[in-house]
């Protein structure tokens, strides 16, 4: 029921919360976690209409070290506790990129933040985990601010 | 983090599937549940209607009856487990009573189905689960078909 757990993290306060949440369904039957980030798509394009290529090259290349190292400390701090863990990093919209790897993953349940690092364009359009809630077919664990 | 559990229940099937997860939530800390049903205002109301005062008031007797004896299965197969339970019935708007409760409970977490019963209208609407979501400030774990 808790055996296989998707953690899409943006390594916010509130995706930090929900972590703690994954540790705790250890006992509960988890054995094994997709830890996911999303590489926001709409912001790599809003980044690349404000700079040179150059600059471009260089922050994108910056915001995947950034991703690889913030992902290594969830993976160890999951690791530790006995998961058995999985990472990945992807480029896209959010919302669908969670929803193309829980549809490839297929978790017992997914655990996610209420909101992301995004809070204006989500009290706008709701957050992107009501829309995983909505849209998936898995079980959905949201944690609060 | 799962020590004390909001689960609101129509009696269907996916709410059946989400006591399943509340029952597995007792070995990640769980420990007492407050099992809420909500005779639904609106229905009541409907049923008023079309009904004269004598029939709804032997109709509404007789949901009040049912709703008991449900509740009652579901408190006794969750005591059994060693759960500690409270079993509430309340008349009203489903996410307002539910949000009230929270409130009122201040639970670890609320475990829901996606679907409630009166699913054209959810479809229409967007189902309570999800407003509950959006509205609550306790972690919710919705529960899909």
């Amino acid at each position: 029921m808790f055996e296989k757990i998707l953690f899409p993290t943006d390594f916010s306060d509130v995706a930090t919360k929900a972590l703690q949440y994954v540790k705790r369904l250890k006992e509960a039957g988890g054995e094994e976690v997709t830890v996911l980030h999303v590489i926001d798509q709409s912001n790599l394009e809003l980044l690349s209409s404000y700079s040179t290529i150059q600059d471009f090259i260089s922050i994108e290349k910056e915001i995947e070290k950034r991703s690889l190292e913030e992902i290594a400390l969830v993976v160890n701090e999951l690791k530790q506790l006995g998961f058995k863990v999985k990472e990945r990093i992807e480029k896209g919209v959010p919302l669908r990129v969670v929803l193309k790897v829980a549809d490839e993953e297929n978790p017992s349940v997914i655990v996610v933040g209420s909101h992301g690092k995004s809070n204006l364009e989500e009290l706008l359009l709701g957050s992107v985990s009501e829309k995983v809630v909505r849209k998936s077919k898995h079980p959905v664990l949201v944690v609060k601010r």
